[in-house]
């Protein structure tokens, strides 16, 4: 079974519940406290995560040594040694696969979307959620989850010492939603014209926008695209 | 032939330009000054990229036409009909792609890296490569690229103005350092034992830390595996 490092309130875990959800799989959450400090522990950093960080992952063995074998199968790449979540040392066998630890929610979402319709196989269209992906994690994210954590979560919404950098923040979250605006005002979805994993990975910290402080009544084609991913066969809200 | 929107001294752009110098890509470069506000026109912004960001590669219909041929014949995935450079509508003919406007530099490198041995088709080490290139574009490169900028391209290294945001950044940035020397202290390369677009994605923004006001002297591990990257065949520095 595989297991989820999770934070409830967190737009990231909510990305791979999501997932998790749309696609079927299983998971075993844990649930750390990201507000108080439980991702920065000794124990977190040592043993999860060193960028302290959720979510986070475990790919049991069994598992791994499942995908090792399709791959092996069909191609001539190594198996993986880097990672692992035990102190030995690494080994090529199939036999001893150990299990991974996975973070990064994108990269999380690429790894278990990997042959489903989530995830084309077309180059292009993989270039393109690439693109968005990267997008995210660089001009969009930062603008909401920080805005969202300090205003909704720490209660510093009208706080002088935030609001520099509340603004600074606000007028690069506006920016971001021009370009999805713009962009769905030509298309229904992100990439390919179908709901993909660019679509889950924009949606997660886009849906609260509010509680970040952002008014997306001005973004029609945002909030007509948030309702198409909330009618999808296996949605969950975040606080589910 | 492929065209990069390309400015020198960009660790982002000087990736795409190390990739394709070590596969031997070629393509035209367009020269355009970030400093002087030349991603940020309304031509820039409407024709080329609108996130106002530079890489850019412009890949030509005939290389779209012969991957869609490529992935036509092997999967029943739809032909890209997102993003094009054309204004006219979206075609699924293959007869009719039209050149794709392709952003963020991370994307850039798994698309043309795909095939090669830079990006190993193993699952897991795909997923571990994928991992990298995100947390490189959140917990790496905002910590080295816009203190890079501000202390070499604008000389605000001792503005009390920005003392308090480079601070802010430098603690980040030591943080991501920390995390790069554990994992070299265990491995030579990022991941799966070899050099891949891991190592180059975080190779562009690690390899000039000191202009942005890092130290890497105590960082050994790192330190030599920047210069096992410096020996690869048809290694180009970021000044070529």
């Amino acid at each position: 079974m595989l297991t989820l490092y999770d934070y409830g309130p967190s737009g990231n875990c909510y990305k791979v519940r999501l997932l998790f959800s749309l696609l079927r799989i299983q998971c075993i959450r844990i649930d750390v406290n990201v507000k108080k400090g439980e991702t920065r522990t000794e124990h977190f950093l040592k043993n999860i995560s060193p960028n302290g960080r959720v979510p986070v992952v475990i790919i049991p063995s069994d598992y791994v040594h499942k995908l090792s074998n399709v791959e092996n199968s069909s191609t001539t790449s190594k198996t993986p040694t880097d990672s692992t979540s035990s102190s030995s040392s690494n080994n090529n066998s199939t036999n001893e696969q150990q299990s991974i630890i996975l973070t990064e929610s994108n990269a999380i979402l690429t790894f278990f979307s990997d042959g489903t319709p989530l995830y084309p196989s077309n180059p292009i269209e993989r270039a393109k959620i690439m693109q968005w992906l990267f997008w995210e994690q660089f001009s969009h994210e930062p603008n909401f989850s920080s805005l969202r954590f300090w205003i909704t979560l720490l209660d510093k919404g009208d706080d002088p010492q935030y609001l520099d950098k509340i603004n600074e923040r606000q007028i690069k979250g506006y920016e971001a939603l021009n370009v999805m605006e713009d962009h769905l005002n030509k298309e229904d979805w992100l990439v390919a014209n179908r709901f993909t994993i660019a679509d889950i990975a924009l949606y997660a910290y886009t849906h609260c926008a509010e509680e970040a402080g952002y008014s997306i009544d001005s973004f029609p084609k945002i909030k007509s695209w948030l309702r198409r991913i909330e009618n999808m066969p296996g949605y969950v809200p975040i606080d589910d």
